[in-house]
């Protein structure tokens, strides 16, 4: 097989067969792929698309460049939740536990923040002691005794992604269904999971900004899923406005373990009680969604899912008294307030604004690399469709020392709208999209 | 300035300005810019096409990565021709000596044969002792004494050329006009002419397969020429059969001299005379094509072309004896014959399988570092539109103890096509492309 073959196939619009993307994959893992063929054939596979077929062919030999985890002695299948990433995007935290809560095994693999999107594993780490970077044995068995481990991408799974991914970062070959499928796909799918939920966003703070790509990536990603055996299911949800109140990392510690205990916003609480019911489904523990729910809605009531939570902080070395004591988290010094310049309704808080402010903050990272600081962020006192008066808080501004303040007062200014009439509320759901067989 | 920047600009279909351009160029060019980040731009323009402003933009800035000869005290303009490539085409060591001969400075730097076509290089360089390698300054004083020289690219022309046509090659970006044009162009800009005749061909043995590509090319080449300041004028011609009668390095000089001796294939004299004309009036040597025709008929006649040949040859170190003795080149020790298999008329003889042929015979080579046999090659007996009967020798096969003999003679059989009526003759000229302004 000739790279420069290939390369000048998908270039003229033609399909790839099995082989030719094992063969890619594995030059590119072992090395023997020169980079520059790569990111030559990386472009012609973002100019002219990828058929299903070939996307579950690039996902499964990412997935085969690697180890694929598996779970012996399990009584349900193994389930897990994917989100596209957007701000104040706290639901992992929330349905792991409360679908672990009622049996379904969740091994949990994550990322960090990066630009304007926070990321699961950067708001675990604000809990004095957590470590995210737990073995693939220390993952299989926390998925064994207490039904859940949260954790970040290991060495062993997909390694292929890790190098594409570095490749695509500098060769402006992100933008891809076909490639972001095969990236997100592969490292669920090494996971050793049988089922997956995705919550794929649009709007103002997702990647996706409309919803038409939001669709269609959604559907690349169901039926790659389905393609490689793990029954898939997407939401479509609307990202123009953060989630929930709290934006920065242990903020948002604080807000899960509220939703935990029956006091979270409602736009979270629903989110994630959907997610965590489908993956009760997904794993066999219930048939149908609405006895799921149910159970789900029992475990938020009862406290077991705020007791599971801190199971889960103590199997990973974290310090389980903070369910009971947020001031064992990181809090920042100092406190600002953006308030109401006239009177009438929030109509708008534009999500990607606040994910840049908090950034600027030191909430999030720019580059891979970045420190963070975990107890920087955003409360908002005045959620989108709240009636203000002139001089009424709208976001509280948690900050250290007025480091990013200036910056996120005149983000913060610019990203809120207030009207003299409420907005017609968008659907937080917009559609769920389900795999082709079911 | 970033690369990712640039590649997502190309990427999405936007124009990328003079200076990106020039960045990109230099990065190459320098070093600094890593080769992965140029082939994901390459195939972004690949696929995404340049405007004439961009490609004379990258045409610039090529040749501005070398030198630009210039020729002090010339009395008319320089002035070249360059073809796209074809089988048995030898008008250029035809017409550069009949252009000289009339008072056109003709610095010629030409290719080797790459696949199926041949190179004038190779040609050349089958006159014992001929030397293509000649220094710039070698190349400035050949043509300030005898009016030509016939040289090889040097490493100070348009280095960026040479390293980007290395990495088209292997990452599958060699098709693309805008590329296509700036490699030509910017080759031809650095030899300091201000006059360049094209011949861009298209049919069977072309690297244009139809009329519609080859008209994109040579529209592209004129433009970006005019936008050069060059006097640029392309001719479509067709390159479904071979040129003239012999294909092969040493058999086409044989060809050529005789050419010149005015006893050469109609097919390549007229075309030698018409490029030779254009070249005279680009030149300011004539101010008309009917006038400059009429001049070169004369060098033609007078034996004055040949003449000039023959000082060429002295001035690069060849036997200018050859023009007058063909038994001091080259001669296979072997003959073959492809014969009719039935009565009726030669009605097709496809190029591309014929140089393909040459290339098993050892006449050309499929990568640039083969050694070629100047010997071997094929001599026409029966062109299209002869009529034959069953056992009359088409093709006569020169080889060398029968190296791709057996080849040569299924890829022949097959390339010929008989019929019972002639075929209605294509134009060989079928257009000519003139400069906007013009």
């Amino acid at each position: 097989m000739r790279a420069v073959d290939l390369i000048r196939t998908k270039r003229d619009g033609g399909q790839l067969d099995r082989g030719a993307i094992e063969w890619f994959v594995s030059g590119v893992t072992g090395g023997s792929l020169p980079d520059y063929q790569a990111s030559a054939l990386l472009m012609a596979i973002v100019l002219r698309g990828m058929t299903a077929e070939e996307t579950a062919a690039l996902t499964d030999a990412m997935v085969r460049s690697g180890v694929r985890v598996d779970y012996p002695g399990l009584a349900a299948t193994a389930v897990d939740k994917h989100s596209t990433g957007g701000v104040g995007d706290k639901t992992s935290i929330v349905l792991a536990p409360l679908a672990a809560a009622c049996g379904a095994p969740v091994p949990m693999m994550s990322g960090r923040g990066l630009g304007h999107t926070g990321g699961t594993l950067d708001k675990l780490e604000s809990i004095p002691g957590f470590r995210t970077g737990l073995s693939l044995d220390e993952l299989r068995r926390g998925v064994q005794s207490i039904g859940c481990a949260l954790i970040g991408q290991t060495a062993e799974v997909a390694p292929a992604d890790k190098k594409l991914y570095a490749l695509r970062d500098v060769t402006g070959t992100v933008e891809s269904i076909p490639l972001i499928t095969a990236s997100i796909m592969s490292k669920k799918i090494a996971e050793g999971i049988g089922g997956l939920v995705l919550d794929v966003k649009y709007g103002d703070g997702a990647f996706m900004k409309t919803e038409e790509d939001a669709r269609a990536l959604a559907r690349s990603l169901v039926d790659t899923g389905e393609l490689a055996g793990v029954r898939t299911e997407a939401l479509l949800t609307n990202m123009d406005a953060p989630l929930g109140r709290g934006i920065g990392n242990a903020l948002e510690i604080v807000e899960s373990i509220e939703t935990l205990k029956g006091r979270g916003p409602g736009d979270l609480e629903s989110l994630s009680v959907e997610f965590a019911a489908r993956m009760l489904v997904l794993s066999g523990v219930e048939p149908a969604l609405d006895r799921a729910t149910a159970r789900i809605r029992e475990a938020l009531a009862s406290g077991a899912g705020v007791e599971k939570l801190r199971q889960i902080i103590a199997n990973q070395g974290g310090d389980p008294k903070v369910v009971d004591d947020y001031s064992r988290l990181p809090t920042a010094p100092d406190r600002d307030t953006v308030t109401a310049d006239r009177d009438g309704y929030v109509v708008a808080m534009r999500a990607e604004s606040l994910g840049r402010a908090a950034v600027g903050l030191g909430a999030g990272r720019d580059r891979l690399d970045a420190a963070i600081d975990p107890a920087v962020g955003f409360t908002v006192l005045a959620p989108v469709g709240t009636p203000v008066k002139t001089g009424d808080g709208i976001i509280e501004i948690h900050h250290r020392g007025g480091r990013g303040l200036e910056e996120a007062r005149r983000l913060l200014t610019a990203a809120i709208a207030i009207a003299d009439q409420p907005a017609r509320a968008r659907p937080l759901v917009l559609d769920r999209i389900y795999g082709r067989s079911q």
